[in-house]
This record gives structure tokens, sequence and C-alpha cells, in this order.
């Protein structure tokens, strides 16, 4: 490491040990930070098709005695919405225990489900006053909220700086870039459910060093017709693994 | 990086740690920085003619699956008022969350619509004490708030400081400089409301580098004749962006 | 920039940086700061003449799209005080809100309008408390504030420190030292209101670099006889500046 | 110590001074250094067996004067949860107050016992908390919570993020790597829970440099059947790590 | 500069920066600094005879147009007690209202007059607090407290530490030491009120360097027999300063 | 002082400034800091037989003037409790003015005496506290706390991390490293409390210099038979210290 | 001022910058600067002999125009109780205004006057939470409280720790040290008031350059018989001071 190195970094260091202000290039370092911590986190993938939203993730136990099924990515914020994290673990959770009691706020309140959109923009809210008043520091996480909204299938991304992104299909975590450029090829406006399922575990895989494992990924769909959270199981996850040829070493 | 330049830095640093703090010389650099922040966000425009004022943003995506609605960078905030904004994307839906309760508590309390003036200076009062009293940054964040008072187009600017400025038409966020230049070069105090929108699309295309793409152009107008915020379609904008051979590549 | 400048103005920043602490010498550094912030707003001059006191402000445009008339520096309080302001806009913003809502308590209060100075001394102990409680930085802005209390026209000045001065004449903002030359030279007691007007024009002028424009200038009386705020018309501004020689250049 | 190791430090300093900030890499140094502060703790292990989850902790006295059973590592929290813990001590016992306090509210407002997961999650919680708002250290400390919910044995990991993981088996504290190794390598499903006090009893004997004594080792069982706290007392312990040749010297 | 003074100085601003805190050999700077903002003011002189008390104070204007009379340095608090100030001119404004409110308790509460004694420690007591809690600076101000209580003609001072102080004759302020020499020279036990007011301006002149003149001066006095705050007015002023040859140029 | 060791400090310094935050190895060294303010304080010494708890303190004054009785290190919680302090005087002090009203807390609501365990751990809570939450440094004192509950002697003691520990015997403050090997080799499970008494003057002389005196050891014992706090006086000790040689100089 | 001192400094800043914190050998340098406070004060005496309590304090003026019964530094709190300082004025009338209060509160409460002992611990109670919780310096002064306790005459000295000590003869403030020596050779336990009268005196000598002056010394008893505060008159000092030929010039 020389000196000028150091220096650039005292410089910086000045804008990010106080969270809540602007670098003199009118950038926010702790939210640029924030998405670093995205970033080592493993990947999350989501895919919007006609027939619903698909949510994967990769739940890779570092070790064999782990439940795997503790290691949750994906959670049901209510019967309609699902939500994928990536990053700082017990940052997601605070951000799902939020969504939910938003989501039960709407349901007691209005007596009719909480609209994706709503759930999502509540939720970025709540992220951006982490990033602009002091004494905290941002969130460490990114989501994907997805759902059926009015018969229509709805798929949203919160980053660190509190700003919602709505997708047809897009990934977060360790690989993003890999996976996006994936579902940029490779995404298609009338994708069925199933092929939406294929599409993202390709997604998932290209974020992934060793290959996917059933039992190492976690998904979600939620079909335009049930309009209802539904888990994929472990069986159907090989199937499709296996299909693809995205598998890797299962002894794990 | 020389020596000198490393101290130039460290001096100014002083003043721009502590947020709400003048410079020797009388300046308030996290303020200048926010302003920073507004120039890292894409351009909105603003026109204001005898028979409407046209507000214009550039919301082109950097995925071609990102939902581009969903970049929205224009919002209604009354029936008759609008706002576009540049800048960081969730400090600016705190503005709007702020500038919409506004309207409602007037629209409850004096059952009358608020008028563009007022609504303006209640914003940049709100954005003012963000850079006075300690504990936030101030709001990275300039809007262009348009819309139809007492039969009256009005069309104002607030920027990181606080301070509201009245404009006939004006551009904030990258490449202001290029689009105002256009403006000043180009307005005239009689346009039609159809001739603003030309010239706000001009402008718009002064600040990208790659020319405007219909999808890629976000549009309202607020008419004196209805008084009402009225979005420009795509198919309008195409044929404006057509007629003055403002298109760049539309594959994108 | 030598070293030894360097460590000097290291040494000033540990007093600068506590906004509210003395340095070695006695000085409040962020107090002397905001008087920088004052001077590098345009100026904004104050005559009192036995028949009234007369405000008058450099209101010049960055750009011929603004709305001159949105660029106000100078405000009723009251119906008989007005005040004028130099410094930085929102701060200045801030302050007249406050002395606006002070004046309204006295109305509804005593049933009575409030005095020139009583207005003054209100508003100068709110900016003093900024400079001694933590948590905030001074006022960047310094107020003119006139008006007319029991038939005699009175003229006072607010500085960032919080001290309330009252004069004959006066200058604030940009270039002060000339203005105030000019005054000292040319005030007599027995002026009538219109040469009030005009050797405030004059002062003005000292302080600008490229002569007035009737359109560039905001003024506003208070005589003693109707006791009410009143505007100067553009066409007696321009007249006062055609007489006095003091135009510059009016296409801009 | 050379120059450049110590810049490194300089560099690091400036993200773990600030308790709740993001490193440029996206890390929280003070949840790392409380990582830290858990390993400087002697070990404590946990096994879950299909017949119920086993808690061990080392608990050897600096002291031959000291009340071992003073030096208290495992504490039950409900009549059918216990909790071991590695790291500061006074930390733990401020968790384990919170524990109980939870799962009183609990058994009070619902009339039912906590479940382990639910207790686990109130607890990782409270924990994120002292991570993310400023005024406080996180806990110095990691838990490990087993107890019998719904006839089914659990066992879960809290950690000084505030994460939960649920586990088959592990250790926390001093020595973890090896005693992981050793539970990984050696971990059946279908343990009794005999075999299961012994696994455990081994685990903390890798982690251990002088080997075990019967009174320096504290032990609880949660069995399935009874769905009860059960310390093992020490004549049993004796017995078991005299069986598998764990002992070291008995004197001390 | 040389490098031992700017250590020195480091060393120094190691302990005024934080301001209620103690320096190695038991000083508190901001207080000694807050001293150096009263020696910045112009100078206050107050004399107590046996017939009354005298208040003298410099109020030479830093500009011909400025209201003297604006530039009030004595204050009446209570019908019979009154106040010079040197120093930082907000603060004393400051203090100055919280003798008045504490003056009008007392006469609302016990329907009597305050004390002068009472009155100065219940300042005091005030000014210590901005000397030992945080979060707020010290008053760079010091004041002088004159009245007649129970028939007694009193003399207080307050210095930024919160101490008071009883005088036969003092100053305070700008050249204070030269001012005090000469009372200190010239004070007699048995002073007639004529030549308390003549010595009171001997010493003001003392600590001026060009001079008295009547407007320039500002005098009250509190008679025994009338036991209230009486204003000596420019005539009386004029007189005294030509017999004692206290002159400057009075063109100013 | 070499120039690697000061950096060192440096790095040091880092963690401790802070008080509340984590050091890169998991150590919190303002309560190491605060053991260090323990060891400065003079020696106390608890010992527990089977006929009663013994507390013993060293309360040499530093001028014969002092009155000896003034300086208590050992207070009565309760009449069957009673503590031994070292370290910081009015640390202590405060922690036992919190033990007391504790103690009448648990008489006053439950109608029974405070059990000894009990009443040190709300000790230990309280002073965990000033560990972990900013504003406040730990307590730099440890308490020795003796008692007799339900018939049976208890001896605990409290360090700065808020950590509890129960004791046969032991020693805190300087000297302690004496004072506890002295224990350890001498200590046995069947002492008298006759036995107790010279044993704990035994420890009290290794911590001394200079040898004991009678009026110099401060001396309470809680036997089992009375559960009542029952002071030694001083011919008793003289008794002791002369039969076991332990006496120093009394003429001091 | 060599390289080696600065470092040593530097490291000292670090600790007493945060007023609350240890250093790494376990001191608290502000309290230990607050000390220093002290001794830059003044000196106070106090002796106890059967007949009653003496306080002496030197209260010699800076200048022959103070009014010296102004410079009080020995203060009644109570009919029976009175009270000496040395340090920092402002601070120690804070105490005094905090121990008459709380006098009173027992006069009003339990209809008794309060003991000397319980009011000194709750002084030392309110000055050690100015040394433990953050956003304040310690109190810079040292206390002398004498007074009468059911016939038992008593004498308290309280330090800037918080720590209270009970003597039969002491000094505090500049010159301690030798007034100490000559209480220390010279007290005995017999003392008549008037001799205690005569070693007070001798002791504030040592502790001066100039020798004693009636009017320079003020002195208060409390004798058994009365158990009243009694100020002790200058004839009666004079006296004292020329029988003992303690006297300096008493021109001054």
């Amino acid at each position: 490491m020389n000196t000028v190195t150091m220096q650039g970094n005292h410089e910086q260091q000045a804008y990010d040990r106080g969270i809540t202000i602007f670098s003199p290039d009118g950038r926010l370092y702790q939210v640029e930070y924030a998405r670093e911590a995205v970033k080592r986190g493993s990947a999350s993938v989501g895919v919007r098709t006609p027939e619903g939203v698909v949510l994967a993730a990769d739940r890779r136990a570092r070790s064999p005695l782990i439940e795997q099924e503790s290691i949750e990515k994906i959670h049901g914020v209510d019967d309609h919405i699902a939500l994928a994290s990536a990053g700082h673990v017990a940052d997601a959770r605070k951000l799902i225990d939020f969504a939910r009691r938003r989501a039960q706020i709407d349901n007691l309140r209005y007596d009719e489900s909480i609209g994706v959109e709503t759930l999502t923009k509540a939720v970025t809210d709540h992220i951006q006053e982490y990033t602009q008043t002091g004494g905290a520091r941002p969130f460490g996480v990114a989501l994907l909220i997805g759902g059926v909204e009015d018969g229509e299938p709805r798929l949203f991304e919160t980053d660190p700086s509190g700003t919602p992104y709505e997708w047809q299909a897009t990934a977060v975590g360790g690989g993003r870039e890999d996976s996006q450029s994936h579902l940029e090829d490779n995404y298609e406006d009338d994708l069925t459910l199933e092929e939406g399922i294929g599409l993202a575990l390709e997604a998932l895989a290209e974020a992934s060093e060793d290959g996917l494992t059933a039992s190492g990924v976690e998904m979600t769909t939620v079909p335009v017709e049930s309009a209802q959270v539904e888990a994929v199981d472990e069986a159907t996850l090989a199937e499709h693994i296996d299909d693809r040829d995205l598998g890797g070493d299962d002894d794990e």
C-alpha cells in the first residue's frame, strides 16, 4: 500500500465516518458501503411472468450440521406477497418484521390486502430514514418483493438508499452482475411460470461457483391464479436443476 | 495527487464534516455537495407557456428488464400541481410525500386547493431546516413544481439550500448548463403549449448524450384550460421527437 | 499555499468546528463566517428620512428566464413594517417567517401593531440563540427592518451575532463598504422621501459593478404620512436611475 | 510493527470507532470484534438428538476458592428451554434476563409456553438493535438456546450480529473450530440422548487444553420425553468423562 | 510561527474544544476566552458613593449614521436597579432579559422590589450553568449592576465564570486595567454623587484612546435619595467632560 | 519512550476513548482500566466459614488528623448483609446506596429480607449497564458482599464488568495477588469464625507494606448464629494482630 | 519542550478530553484537574475542638476597591452548620445553594435539623454524579463543612471526586500542604475553642505569603454550647493575629 492510496483513503474517511453527509462529489458513502454488505450476501433472484412471480435464493449452509431450513432467505409477508433478501441477515429480519407489521395494519385498518407497490414504498421510506437522520447506519440489505395485486404479478427491488425499482426480472447479492446478464439475455415477456422457475434457477447458478443443489435453493412462487404464496418443494427443484444441468456437488 | 491538494482537502473537511456550519468564506459545503448529488441525477426540464406548464424528465433505465414506468420522476401532487425531480431518488420521494401531505392538509382545512407558490415555499422551508439544525444531512434533490393557480401557469424550482425560484423555463440535474442555454436561446413569451412541449424535449435532448426515446421520456402538462395534471402519452412524445429529429437509438 | 498558512488554518479550525465556542482571543468564528455569508449576497440599502423609510435591494437574476419578481429581497412584515435581506436566501426566509408570526401574535394578543424596535429585538434574540446553544449554525443573513412607529420612521439592522443597530442609513451584503461610504458622505438629516429614494439608489449602485436597471432593483417605502408599506414601481425606479445616471446595460 | 501495518490499522479505526457504520467493504467491525469477545470466553456445546437436546459448558474456575457453581454458563429460561453462553459474562446475564422476561410475558399473556424459535428470534431482534442504532455497543456474547417445542427438540445459536441459526450440533466460544470439526465428523442423526451427552463432552474436550473434570463441566439436557430442563449431575459427568478418556488433572 | 508554538497550541486546544472541562492546571479555557470577548468590548465604569451609584459606558459608534442611542450599554432592570455591560452585545442582551424577568417575578410574587445582591446572584447562577453543563458556550460579557437597596447604594460585577463581586468602584471591558488604576488612585469613601460622576468619566477616559464626547458616553445614576434610575443628560455630561478636560474630537 | 510504543498507544486509544466499544481483540478497555482503579484502592478481604462470613478492610488514613472512622470501607446493607469495597471511593458510595435502596424495596414489597445472591446480581446488572450504553464510564470499584441467607453464609464479589462471582475467600484492591495466594494456601473448609477472622487479617497483612494496626483495620462479621451484621471491635482486632504477629508501627 | 514530553501530553489528552473515562492506570484525569482548580483558590482551614468547630478562610481582595465582605468564602447552611470553600468560586456557590436547599428540605419534611454527616454525604453524592455521567465537568471546588450534631462538633471535607472525609483539623486550597503540616504538628485533642481559633489562623498564615490581616480573614465558629453559627468579628481576629504575630502589611 503506497502513500497516495492511504491519503485517498483518509480523505474518503472524512465522509463516511459521519453517516448522513454528502461527499464533495455528492455521494453518500455509507449507503454505498451498505451496498457492499449486500454483495457480501449470497444471491437472490426474482422473475415475473404473466402467470406469476418467482423468487429464488441461494441458502447453502457453511456447515453440514446447520439446519438448512433455518437459513431462510424467502419469507411470506402476507398470503399474496413474499420477499427474498440478500446481505446482512439480521438487518433483513428487521425489514421483514417491518413489512409484516405494515401489511397487518392495512388488513386491520382497511380490511383489504396491502398492494405490492404500496408495501414496497412503505419499506423504502423506512429505509431512507436510516440514510438521512443521524444516530443509525443504513440497512445493509436488498429485498426482492413479489406478489399479485389485482390479478397482476408485480416484482420490486429495494436497495440500501431506499429507492424502489420495479422489474421484470432481476438479481441481488453476490454475483448479481452475472445473474442479471443471464436474465437480460434470456428473459421473454411471455414466459410460463414453469419457464420462469427455470430461468430463475439458471440466473442463480450464474451467481454460484459450485452449481446448485436442491436443498441449497429456496424458492417461492406467487401464481396469478391462486394469488397465494406457494413454496416450491425440493423434488421439483431437483428436477429443474437436473433438466437444465445446473447441479453441483450434492454431498456437501 | 500532490501534497498541496491533499492539504486543501483536509482544510475543507473541517467544514463539511459538521453539516450545519459555515466555512471561513461563508459557504455551507454540505449544501454545495448536495447540489452535486442533484447533478448526478438525470435531467428534468420545465417550461411555462401562456397556455400551461410542461414538465419533462429523462427516465432512461439502466437495464431493459426494469419497468420504465417505475422510474417515475414526475409526480402529481394535487389535481392541478405536478413536480419533476432530479438527484437522490429516495430523498425526492420523501419531499414528494411531504408536498402531497401539505396539499391534502390545505384541501381539508380550507376546502380549497393549495397555491403553487404556497406549496413551493412550504417545501423549501422544510428543506432549509435540514441545512441549519444538526443530526441530519440536506436533501440531495432539486424539484420543479408546476401548476395552474387562479388561471395562471406557475413554475418553481427548489434547490438543496431551501431557496425557491420562479422560472419561465429551466432545467435541473445532469447536463443542466446545456439545457438551460438552449432554453435561454429559444424561449419565447408567447409559446403555445405544443411549442412548449417541443422546447422542453429539445432542452432534455441537450442534456442527453444519446438522444431521446419516447419511452425514455416522462412528460406531464398542466394546461391553463383544464387546470388538470395531464400525462403526455408515448405516441405524442414519439411524434415530437421524430419531428424535431431528437431521437437516439430506440432499440436499447 | 505554504505550511505556515496551513498550520494557522488548522489552529483556527479548532474553534470554528465546535460552533458555539470562543477562540483564545474571544471571537466566535462561526458568527464571523456567517457574516461572510452575508457579504456573498447582493446588497440591500436602507435610508431613513423625516418623511419615511426607504428600503432598496439588488435583485438582478442569474438568468433572463428567472422571474425577477420571485427574487424577493424585500418583504412586508406588517402593514407598517418591511424588511430587506442580504445573505443566505433560505435563512432569510426563515427569519421573515419568524418576524411575521411575531407581528401577528402582537396583533392578536394586544390588538395593536408591533413596534419596529420591539420586532427587531425579538428577531435578534432569536438569532442570538443560534450562536450560543449547540446543534445548529448561526443564521447567514443580515436584515434591514424599516417602518413607522408612533409617527416616527425607524430603521434597524440585525447581524448574524444577534445584535440590533438603529441607523439613519446603512447597507448590508456585498459591497457594503462602498455603499456605506457613499451614504456617510451624502446623507442629510432633512432629506425628503424622494431624495431618500435617490440616495438609496446611489448607494446600491456603488455596490454594483454594472450599474442599475429598474427591473433589477426592488424598492419599498414606508412613508410617515400613510404609515403603510408601499412598493416603488418600475417606472418610478427607471426615472430615478435615469435622472442620476446610475443605469447599466438594460438589455440583460 | 512497521509503518504500513500502522496505517492499515488507522484506516480500520475509522470504521470501528463509530459503532454503527459500514466499512468500505460492507463490514461492521464492532460486530466482528464482539465475535472476538465471544472467542475469548470458554467453550459451550449444544447437541440435538431425536431424544432431546444437550447443552454443555466449560466452567473451570481461575481459583480453587471460587464457588464453581457460581460460574454458571447454562441457565434455564423456562421449564422447557435452557441456554448456554460464551463470551462476556455480564452481557450474557443481560440477555438471559431478557429471555426470561420474554418467556414470562408469553406465559402470562397467552397462557402457553413460548416456542424455542420464537424466543430465539426475540433475542436476536434485541441483539440486532444494539448493532444499528447509536449510543451502545453490541453484545459480546453468543448463546446456544435449546429446548423442546411441540415434542420436537430444537437447538439455536444467536451471534453478536443478531442472526439466529438452527443447528443439529454446534459449539461457541474459545476453540469453536476444533469442537465444530469433531461434531461434523462424529454427529449422527439417530444418536440417543446418552450418546449426545458423550459427543458434547468430546467436543468440549477438543476446545480444552487440559482435558475435562466433572466439576469443571456444566451440563443440562431437555429430553423430549419430559420436556423439562434437567441438570446432569457430577457423578454422571465423571462417568462419561472416564468412559471416553476425556479426563484431565482433577486436583486443580 | 515555530513548531514549539504550534505544539503548545495543539495541546491547549485539547482543553478548550470541549467547553466544560478542566485543563491539567485546573483552568477552564472557555471561561478565560470569554473574558477576552469582554476585553474586546468598549469600557463601562461603575462608581459607588454614599449618595448613590454611577454607571458610565463608552458608546462611541463605528459610523456617524448609526443612532448613538441605539448602542445602549446601560439598561434599567427595575426602577431602582440599572446595569452596564461590556463584551459580546448579543449575549449582554440575553442576560439583561434574564435580569428583567427575574426582577419582575420578585415584584409579582413577593410584591416587593428585588434586592441588588439577590438579583446579581440570580444572574451569576445563570451564567455559571453555561460553564459547567455541555451544549452551550459561556456568556462573553461582564455586567456592572448598580442600585439602591434599603437605602444603601450597591455596585456589583458579574464575570463570565459566574462569580459576583461587590465594588466601591470598578471598570469592565477594553482598557479595564487603566481605568481601574485611575479609580484605585482617586477613589474616596466620601465622594458626592457629582464627584462620582466626574471620577467615572475620568476612568472611562483612561480606557479611551481619543478622549470623550458627550454623545459618545452613556451615563445613569441611582441616587440614594430618589432610589430611582436616572439617566444623565448630554448637556450635563458635556459640562463634566469640559470641566475635567477629558474631551476629544467632537466632530466625529 | 520510543516511537513504536507511542504508535501502539495511539492505536489503543482508538478503543478506550469511546467507552462502550470493543477493541479488535474483543476487549473493553474502559472496563479493564476501571479494574486498575480498583487496584489503586487499598485491599479488602472476605472469608466464608461454616460459622459465618468475615469482611476485613485496610482503612489506614493519609493523615493522623483524619477521623479513621470516617474512612468507612465496610457498610451494612441490611441487618444480615454487609459489603466491603476497594477502588474509587465515591463510586463505591453510589453502589452502596443502590444496594441499600434495593434491599429496602424487597423488604417493603415482599416483607422479607433480600437474599445475598439476589442483591449481588441486582448490583452487577446495574454495573453492567454502565459498560454497554453510552454517556457514562464504568464504576471503578469492586465489592465483596457477604451475608447469611436461609442459614447459609454466602460471599460474593462484583467486578467493574458487572460479573458476579461467589467465593469461599477472596481479596480485592491493591495487593490482591498476594492476599489471594495466602488465602489459597491457607483456607480450610472447616474454619471456625475465629479462625476466619485470623485468616482474613493475615491476607490483609499480605497486601500491606507496613503491617497492620488495630485502628487501621475495619472488620465486620455476619455469624450464621445471629444472622446479624456485627462489627469487630478494636480490642479484638489488636489481640488477633498481636497473636499472629501482623503488627506494624502503631504510632503513625 | 521536547518531543517526548509532547507525546506524553498527547497520550494524556486522550483520557481527559472525554471527561468521564478512566486512563489506562485507572485514574480520572478530569477529577485530578479539578483538584488543581481547588489549589488555584486561596486557602480555607477547619479545626474541630471539643468546644466547637472553627472555619477560617483567606479572603484577601485583588483590589482595594473590592468590598471585602463580598468575597464570602464561609457561608451558613443552616443555623448550626457552616461551610468554607476553596477553588472555583462560581462552582462553590452552586454547591452552597445545593446544600442549603437540602437542609431546608429536611427541615420541612422531618421538622428537624439535618445532621452534618447527612448533609455532607448528600453533597458528595451530588458531586460524584458530575464525575461519572457525561455532559458536564466535575465541580472545581473543595468544601469544609462544620457544625454541631447532637451536641457533638463535626468537621467534614468534600473533594472534587465526591469523597467525604471527616477531620479533626484540615486545610483546602492553595498552600494546603504547609497548612496541613502545621495542623498535624500542633493539633491537640483538648483545645479550647479560643485555642482552635488561634491554630486555624496559624495554619492559614502558613498558606499565605504575606501574613494575615484581620480584614483579609473570614472566620466562623459553631460552638457546642450555642450550636449556632457565629461569625468572629474583625476586632477579635486582629487581636489573635497580633497575639501570635501572624500579621502582614495591613495598608494594602
